[in-house]
Protein backbone atom coordinates (compact mmCIF):
# COMPACT_ATOMS: atom_id res chain seq x y z
CA UNK A 1 0.00 0.00 0.00
CA UNK A 2 1.04 3.24 -0.42
CA UNK A 3 2.43 5.83 2.79
CA UNK A 4 2.50 9.30 2.54
CA UNK A 5 4.74 11.16 5.18
CA UNK A 6 3.60 14.47 4.98
CA UNK A 7 3.64 18.04 7.69
CA UNK A 8 0.48 19.37 8.28
CA UNK A 9 -0.41 22.33 6.20
CA UNK A 10 3.11 22.39 4.41
CA UNK A 11 3.51 21.95 1.13
CA UNK A 12 3.51 18.01 1.20
CA UNK A 13 -0.77 18.70 1.40
CA UNK A 14 0.20 18.50 -2.66
CA UNK A 15 0.60 14.83 -2.34
CA UNK A 16 -1.69 14.66 0.00
CA UNK A 17 -4.71 15.76 -1.99
CA UNK A 18 -3.00 13.90 -5.11
CA UNK A 19 -3.43 10.75 -3.67
CA UNK A 20 -6.78 12.01 -2.38
CA UNK A 21 -7.90 12.79 -5.46
CA UNK A 22 -6.75 9.61 -7.24
CA UNK A 23 -8.88 7.08 -5.30
CA UNK A 24 -5.89 5.06 -4.49
CA UNK A 25 -6.09 3.12 -1.34
CA UNK A 26 -3.05 5.10 0.78
CA UNK A 27 -2.05 5.06 4.50
CA UNK A 28 -0.88 9.42 5.54
CA UNK A 29 1.54 10.00 8.43
CA UNK A 30 2.10 13.01 9.76
CA UNK A 31 5.78 14.20 10.55
CA UNK A 32 5.81 16.87 13.27
CA UNK A 33 8.53 19.54 11.58
CA UNK A 34 8.40 21.17 15.42
CA UNK A 35 10.09 18.95 17.55
CA UNK A 36 12.24 18.21 14.08
CA UNK A 37 10.89 14.41 13.36
CA UNK A 38 12.37 15.11 9.77
CA UNK A 39 16.10 14.78 11.61
CA UNK A 40 15.35 11.46 13.21
CA UNK A 41 17.54 8.31 11.88
CA UNK A 42 14.01 6.55 11.16
CA UNK A 43 12.66 9.62 8.77
CA UNK A 44 16.09 9.90 7.20
CA UNK A 45 16.06 6.28 6.50
CA UNK A 46 13.20 7.34 4.50
CA UNK A 47 14.19 10.40 3.21
CA UNK A 48 17.70 11.40 3.39
CA UNK A 49 16.86 15.16 2.41
CA UNK A 50 14.94 15.11 5.83
CA UNK A 51 12.14 17.27 4.15
CA UNK A 52 8.44 15.86 3.54
CA UNK A 53 6.48 14.57 1.18
CA UNK A 54 8.02 11.17 0.44
CA UNK A 55 5.92 8.76 -0.99
CA UNK A 56 6.65 4.65 0.09
CA UNK A 57 5.61 2.87 -2.78
CA UNK A 58 6.40 -1.37 -3.07
CA UNK A 59 8.98 -0.23 -4.80
CA UNK A 60 10.89 2.35 -3.17
CA UNK A 61 10.50 5.92 -1.92
CA UNK A 62 9.69 8.83 -4.10
CA UNK A 63 10.62 12.35 -3.11
CA UNK A 64 9.80 16.07 -4.60
CA UNK A 65 6.11 17.07 -5.13
CA UNK A 66 6.25 18.02 -8.87
CA UNK A 67 7.32 13.90 -8.99
CA UNK A 68 4.81 12.40 -6.46
CA UNK A 69 2.03 14.01 -8.84
CA UNK A 70 3.19 12.88 -11.61
CA UNK A 71 3.54 9.35 -10.66
CA UNK A 72 0.43 9.47 -9.67
CA UNK A 73 -1.68 11.04 -12.56
CA UNK A 74 0.58 8.44 -14.68
CA UNK A 75 -0.40 5.59 -12.46
CA UNK A 76 -3.81 6.27 -12.82
CA UNK A 77 -4.71 7.94 -15.91
CA UNK A 78 -8.16 7.10 -16.17
CA UNK A 79 -8.37 9.83 -13.07
CA UNK A 80 -7.67 12.59 -15.56
CA UNK A 81 -5.38 14.19 -12.99
CA UNK A 82 -2.92 15.31 -15.40
CA UNK A 83 -2.22 15.70 -19.24
CA UNK A 84 -0.19 12.02 -19.28
CA UNK A 85 -1.29 11.31 -23.06
CA UNK A 86 0.46 14.61 -24.29
CA UNK A 87 4.29 14.90 -23.55
CA UNK A 88 3.77 18.44 -24.43
CA UNK A 89 1.07 19.43 -22.13
CA UNK A 90 2.53 17.62 -19.69
CA UNK A 91 5.77 19.29 -19.64
CA UNK A 92 4.11 22.28 -19.15
CA UNK A 93 2.62 20.77 -15.97
CA UNK A 94 5.79 19.60 -15.29
CA UNK A 95 6.85 22.84 -15.38
CA UNK A 96 4.50 25.00 -13.53
CA UNK A 97 5.07 22.52 -10.59
CA UNK A 98 8.98 22.83 -11.14
CA UNK A 99 8.41 26.46 -10.86
CA UNK A 100 6.34 26.40 -7.74
CA UNK A 101 9.04 23.98 -6.20
CA UNK A 102 11.96 25.63 -7.60
CA UNK A 103 11.24 29.66 -7.39
CA UNK A 104 7.75 30.04 -5.16
CA UNK A 105 8.53 27.76 -2.28
CA UNK A 106 12.07 29.22 -1.75
CA UNK A 107 10.68 32.94 -1.83
CA UNK A 108 7.86 31.44 0.62
CA UNK A 109 9.93 29.76 2.48
CA UNK A 110 12.34 32.79 3.61
CA UNK A 111 10.23 34.92 4.01
CA UNK A 112 7.84 33.22 6.48
CA UNK A 113 10.12 30.49 8.31
CA UNK A 114 13.36 31.57 8.63
CA UNK A 115 14.38 31.39 12.31
CA UNK A 116 15.14 34.22 13.78
CA UNK A 117 12.43 35.69 11.90
CA UNK A 118 13.63 38.53 9.12
CA UNK A 119 13.24 42.21 9.79
CA UNK A 120 13.52 45.83 8.31
CA UNK A 121 15.46 45.61 4.80
CA UNK A 122 15.73 41.45 4.60
CA UNK A 123 11.99 41.51 5.02
CA UNK A 124 10.78 43.94 2.81
CA UNK A 125 12.99 42.45 0.18
CA UNK A 126 11.69 38.95 0.98
CA UNK A 127 7.92 40.43 0.70
CA UNK A 128 8.86 41.68 -2.93
CA UNK A 129 10.36 39.01 -3.80
CA UNK A 130 7.04 36.76 -2.86
CA UNK A 131 4.82 39.10 -4.34
CA UNK A 132 6.54 39.57 -7.60
CA UNK A 133 6.24 35.50 -8.01
CA UNK A 134 2.58 35.59 -7.33
CA UNK A 135 2.08 38.42 -9.76
CA UNK A 136 3.62 36.43 -12.27
CA UNK A 137 1.14 33.42 -12.05
CA UNK A 138 -1.92 35.55 -11.74
CA UNK A 139 -1.20 37.84 -14.71
CA UNK A 140 0.32 34.81 -16.93
CA UNK A 141 0.45 31.27 -15.55
CA UNK A 142 -3.42 30.86 -14.58
CA UNK A 143 -4.90 30.03 -17.79
CA UNK A 144 -7.82 29.87 -15.47
CA UNK A 145 -9.93 28.47 -14.24
CA UNK A 146 -7.10 26.12 -13.56
CA UNK A 147 -4.14 25.85 -14.29
CA UNK A 148 -4.21 23.87 -17.06
CA UNK A 149 -7.23 25.47 -18.11
CA UNK A 150 -11.26 24.01 -18.09
CA UNK A 151 -9.72 20.85 -16.33
CA UNK A 152 -8.48 20.37 -12.65
CA UNK A 153 -4.74 18.87 -12.27
CA UNK A 154 -2.97 18.38 -9.68
CA UNK A 155 -0.92 21.18 -10.25
CA UNK A 156 -4.00 23.00 -8.69
CA UNK A 157 -4.13 21.47 -5.19
CA UNK A 158 -0.16 21.87 -5.07
CA UNK A 159 -0.66 26.06 -5.55
CA UNK A 160 -3.25 25.90 -3.28
CA UNK A 161 -0.79 25.31 -0.62
CA UNK A 162 0.89 28.44 -1.47
CA UNK A 163 -2.28 30.28 -1.95
CA UNK A 164 -2.74 29.11 1.96
CA UNK A 165 0.16 30.27 3.12
CA UNK A 166 -0.32 33.77 1.15
CA UNK A 167 -3.28 34.14 2.28
CA UNK A 168 -2.89 33.25 6.21
CA UNK A 169 0.19 35.98 6.06
CA UNK A 170 -2.71 39.04 5.12
CA UNK A 171 -0.22 38.42 1.32
CA UNK A 172 -3.23 37.75 -0.94
CA UNK A 173 -4.89 41.29 -1.32
CA UNK A 174 -7.98 40.43 -3.45
CA UNK A 175 -7.65 43.69 -5.59
CA UNK A 176 -4.27 42.30 -6.46
CA UNK A 177 -4.84 39.10 -7.22
CA UNK A 178 -8.15 38.54 -8.01
CA UNK A 179 -7.35 35.22 -10.27
CA UNK A 180 -4.97 33.48 -7.56
CA UNK A 181 -8.17 34.29 -4.78
CA UNK A 182 -11.10 32.81 -6.84
CA UNK A 183 -8.51 29.66 -7.82
CA UNK A 184 -7.80 29.09 -4.06
CA UNK A 185 -11.90 29.33 -3.17
CA UNK A 186 -12.41 27.01 -5.90
CA UNK A 187 -9.76 24.32 -4.70
CA UNK A 188 -11.10 24.51 -1.33
CA UNK A 189 -14.84 23.82 -2.00
CA UNK A 190 -13.36 20.13 -3.87
CA UNK A 191 -14.21 17.23 -1.74
CA UNK A 192 -10.77 15.39 -1.72
CA UNK A 193 -9.56 18.92 -0.87
CA UNK A 194 -12.06 19.23 1.99
CA UNK A 195 -11.26 15.56 3.43
CA UNK A 196 -7.47 16.21 3.59
CA UNK A 197 -7.65 19.46 5.21
CA UNK A 198 -9.65 17.31 8.06
CA UNK A 199 -7.18 15.12 7.96
CA UNK A 200 -4.24 17.06 8.96
CA UNK A 201 -6.68 19.01 11.33
CA UNK A 202 -7.00 22.18 9.29
CA UNK A 203 -9.78 24.43 7.68
CA UNK A 204 -10.18 26.21 4.83
CA UNK A 205 -8.53 29.69 4.71
CA UNK B 1 12.43 23.19 -35.00
CA UNK B 2 13.29 23.13 -31.43
CA UNK B 3 14.91 26.48 -29.86
CA UNK B 4 16.36 26.64 -26.48
CA UNK B 5 17.61 29.90 -25.33
CA UNK B 6 20.26 29.36 -22.70
CA UNK B 7 22.86 31.38 -20.58
CA UNK B 8 26.89 30.22 -20.91
CA UNK B 9 27.33 28.05 -18.25
CA UNK B 10 24.04 28.58 -16.37
CA UNK B 11 22.15 25.91 -15.51
CA UNK B 12 20.56 25.81 -18.64
CA UNK B 13 23.11 23.97 -19.75
CA UNK B 14 21.49 21.14 -18.59
CA UNK B 15 18.45 21.44 -21.37
CA UNK B 16 21.55 22.04 -24.01
CA UNK B 17 23.51 18.73 -23.27
CA UNK B 18 19.66 16.80 -23.27
CA UNK B 19 19.55 18.18 -27.23
CA UNK B 20 23.17 17.27 -27.75
CA UNK B 21 22.35 13.86 -26.45
CA UNK B 22 19.11 13.47 -28.00
CA UNK B 23 20.42 14.04 -31.51
CA UNK B 24 17.77 16.33 -32.13
CA UNK B 25 17.67 19.21 -34.64
CA UNK B 26 18.00 22.47 -32.80
CA UNK B 27 19.09 25.98 -32.35
CA UNK B 28 21.13 27.04 -29.36
CA UNK B 29 20.26 31.08 -28.66
CA UNK B 30 22.69 33.06 -25.74
CA UNK B 31 20.82 35.28 -23.41
CA UNK B 32 23.49 37.45 -21.57
CA UNK B 33 22.50 37.35 -18.22
CA UNK B 34 25.19 40.25 -17.66
CA UNK B 35 23.05 42.69 -19.83
CA UNK B 36 20.11 41.68 -17.93
CA UNK B 37 18.92 40.21 -21.68
CA UNK B 38 16.71 37.85 -19.73
CA UNK B 39 14.35 40.82 -18.38
CA UNK B 40 13.78 42.23 -22.08
CA UNK B 41 10.28 42.35 -23.48
CA UNK B 42 11.47 40.26 -26.23
CA UNK B 43 12.93 37.33 -23.46
CA UNK B 44 10.26 38.13 -21.04
CA UNK B 45 7.28 37.52 -24.30
CA UNK B 46 8.97 33.65 -24.28
CA UNK B 47 9.40 33.25 -20.19
CA UNK B 48 8.04 35.55 -18.13
CA UNK B 49 9.76 34.36 -15.16
CA UNK B 50 12.88 36.09 -17.21
CA UNK B 51 14.89 33.04 -16.53
CA UNK B 52 16.71 30.37 -18.87
CA UNK B 53 15.81 27.71 -19.81
CA UNK B 54 13.54 28.24 -22.04
CA UNK B 55 12.76 25.42 -24.81
CA UNK B 56 10.29 26.69 -27.67
CA UNK B 57 9.18 24.17 -29.45
CA UNK B 58 5.90 24.22 -32.57
CA UNK B 59 3.23 23.92 -29.89
CA UNK B 60 5.06 26.56 -27.74
CA UNK B 61 7.60 27.19 -24.72
CA UNK B 62 8.63 25.08 -22.20
CA UNK B 63 10.49 25.94 -19.23
CA UNK B 64 12.37 24.27 -15.93
CA UNK B 65 15.28 22.30 -16.62
CA UNK B 66 13.38 19.12 -15.17
CA UNK B 67 10.53 19.41 -17.89
CA UNK B 68 12.44 20.04 -20.07
CA UNK B 69 14.71 16.68 -20.10
CA UNK B 70 11.73 14.76 -19.24
CA UNK B 71 9.97 16.10 -22.61
CA UNK B 72 12.83 15.28 -24.51
CA UNK B 73 13.71 11.87 -23.10
CA UNK B 74 9.93 11.16 -23.67
CA UNK B 75 10.03 12.59 -27.65
CA UNK B 76 13.12 10.73 -28.06
CA UNK B 77 12.27 7.47 -26.37
CA UNK B 78 15.04 5.32 -28.63
CA UNK B 79 17.98 7.25 -27.09
CA UNK B 80 17.37 5.69 -23.79
CA UNK B 81 18.31 9.57 -22.32
CA UNK B 82 15.76 8.58 -18.90
CA UNK B 83 13.35 5.62 -18.05
CA UNK B 84 10.58 6.80 -19.75
CA UNK B 85 8.54 3.72 -20.22
CA UNK B 86 8.99 2.69 -16.08
CA UNK B 87 7.02 5.04 -14.23
CA UNK B 88 8.69 4.53 -10.80
CA UNK B 89 11.64 4.62 -11.85
CA UNK B 90 11.07 7.99 -13.86
CA UNK B 91 9.45 9.35 -10.75
CA UNK B 92 12.80 8.76 -8.77
CA UNK B 93 14.94 10.54 -12.05
CA UNK B 94 12.11 13.49 -11.71
CA UNK B 95 12.83 13.71 -8.12
CA UNK B 96 16.18 14.13 -8.37
CA UNK B 97 15.70 16.71 -11.06
CA UNK B 98 13.88 18.38 -8.43
CA UNK B 99 15.75 18.17 -5.86
CA UNK B 100 18.13 19.89 -7.84
CA UNK B 101 16.42 22.88 -9.12
CA UNK B 102 14.80 23.11 -5.57
CA UNK B 103 17.54 23.12 -3.33
CA UNK B 104 21.16 22.14 -4.84
CA UNK B 105 20.34 25.33 -7.45
CA UNK B 106 19.00 27.72 -4.79
CA UNK B 107 21.67 27.03 -2.38
CA UNK B 108 24.28 27.45 -4.70
CA UNK B 109 22.50 30.45 -6.50
CA UNK B 110 22.56 32.18 -3.05
CA UNK B 111 26.23 31.77 -2.14
CA UNK B 112 27.48 32.06 -5.89
CA UNK B 113 25.29 34.92 -7.11
CA UNK B 114 24.22 36.84 -4.05
CA UNK B 115 24.83 40.71 -5.31
CA UNK B 116 26.13 42.41 -2.91
CA UNK B 117 28.10 38.94 -1.87
CA UNK B 118 27.17 37.36 1.27
CA UNK B 119 29.94 38.30 3.69
CA UNK B 120 30.97 36.59 7.46
CA UNK B 121 28.14 34.67 9.07
CA UNK B 122 25.69 34.98 6.00
CA UNK B 123 28.45 33.35 3.77
CA UNK B 124 29.15 30.95 6.30
CA UNK B 125 26.14 29.61 6.82
CA UNK B 126 25.44 29.62 2.68
CA UNK B 127 28.88 27.42 2.22
CA UNK B 128 27.46 25.09 5.35
CA UNK B 129 24.61 24.59 3.20
CA UNK B 130 25.80 23.96 0.08
CA UNK B 131 28.38 21.26 1.42
CA UNK B 132 25.69 19.86 3.25
CA UNK B 133 23.65 19.00 0.00
CA UNK B 134 26.39 18.63 -1.84
CA UNK B 135 27.00 15.39 0.85
CA UNK B 136 23.41 14.05 0.62
CA UNK B 137 24.47 13.22 -3.05
CA UNK B 138 27.83 12.08 -2.49
CA UNK B 139 26.59 9.87 0.55
CA UNK B 140 22.99 8.96 -0.86
CA UNK B 141 21.95 9.99 -3.87
CA UNK B 142 24.60 9.12 -6.49
CA UNK B 143 24.20 5.61 -7.03
CA UNK B 144 27.15 5.32 -9.27
CA UNK B 145 28.54 5.41 -12.10
CA UNK B 146 25.28 7.67 -12.82
CA UNK B 147 22.68 9.32 -11.39
CA UNK B 148 20.43 6.23 -12.00
CA UNK B 149 23.18 3.52 -11.64
CA UNK B 150 24.51 1.73 -14.45
CA UNK B 151 23.00 3.91 -17.73
CA UNK B 152 23.72 7.28 -18.47
CA UNK B 153 20.58 9.46 -18.02
CA UNK B 154 19.64 13.35 -18.83
CA UNK B 155 20.11 13.98 -15.12
CA UNK B 156 23.86 13.51 -15.07
CA UNK B 157 24.12 16.15 -17.49
CA UNK B 158 22.43 18.94 -14.90
CA UNK B 159 24.74 17.41 -11.87
CA UNK B 160 27.32 18.14 -13.51
CA UNK B 161 26.28 21.59 -13.99
CA UNK B 162 26.32 22.58 -10.50
CA UNK B 163 29.86 20.08 -10.01
CA UNK B 164 31.26 22.87 -12.45
CA UNK B 165 30.05 25.20 -10.28
CA UNK B 166 31.43 23.72 -6.69
CA UNK B 167 35.01 22.68 -8.40
CA UNK B 168 35.15 26.21 -9.64
CA UNK B 169 34.26 28.03 -6.37
CA UNK B 170 36.73 25.16 -4.66
CA UNK B 171 34.15 23.79 -2.83
CA UNK B 172 34.78 20.61 -4.52
CA UNK B 173 37.37 18.70 -1.71
CA UNK B 174 38.67 15.54 -3.60
CA UNK B 175 38.71 13.74 -0.56
CA UNK B 176 35.19 14.74 0.95
CA UNK B 177 33.73 14.03 -2.63
CA UNK B 178 35.21 11.76 -4.73
CA UNK B 179 32.00 10.41 -6.16
CA UNK B 180 30.63 13.90 -7.28
CA UNK B 181 34.23 14.92 -8.31
CA UNK B 182 34.85 11.02 -10.69
CA UNK B 183 31.38 11.83 -11.67
CA UNK B 184 32.17 15.58 -13.38
CA UNK B 185 35.40 14.07 -14.76
CA UNK B 186 33.25 10.78 -16.10
CA UNK B 187 30.23 13.23 -17.34
CA UNK B 188 33.18 16.02 -18.87
CA UNK B 189 34.43 13.48 -21.13
CA UNK B 190 31.41 12.63 -23.56
CA UNK B 191 31.17 13.83 -26.44
CA UNK B 192 27.94 15.38 -26.30
CA UNK B 193 29.56 17.58 -23.31
CA UNK B 194 32.25 18.67 -25.28
CA UNK B 195 30.63 19.69 -28.24
CA UNK B 196 28.27 21.65 -25.87
CA UNK B 197 31.09 23.37 -23.70
CA UNK B 198 32.95 24.30 -27.54
CA UNK B 199 29.46 25.58 -28.02
CA UNK B 200 28.52 27.95 -24.95
CA UNK B 201 32.40 29.10 -25.09
CA UNK B 202 33.49 26.74 -21.61
CA UNK B 203 36.02 24.47 -21.25
CA UNK B 204 36.06 21.48 -18.64
CA UNK B 205 36.80 22.36 -15.30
Amino acid sequence: MLKLYYSPGACAMASHIALEESGATYEATPIDLKTGEQRTPDYLAINPAGVTPALQTERGVITQNAAILTFIAQTRPQQNLAPVGDPFRMARFNAFNGWLGSSLHPAMGRLLFSRPALEGEARGEAVDLVLTRMQLIEDRLLDGPWVMGDAYTLADGYLMVFERWARAADLLDSARFPGLNAHLDRTQERAAVQRVLAAEGLEAV
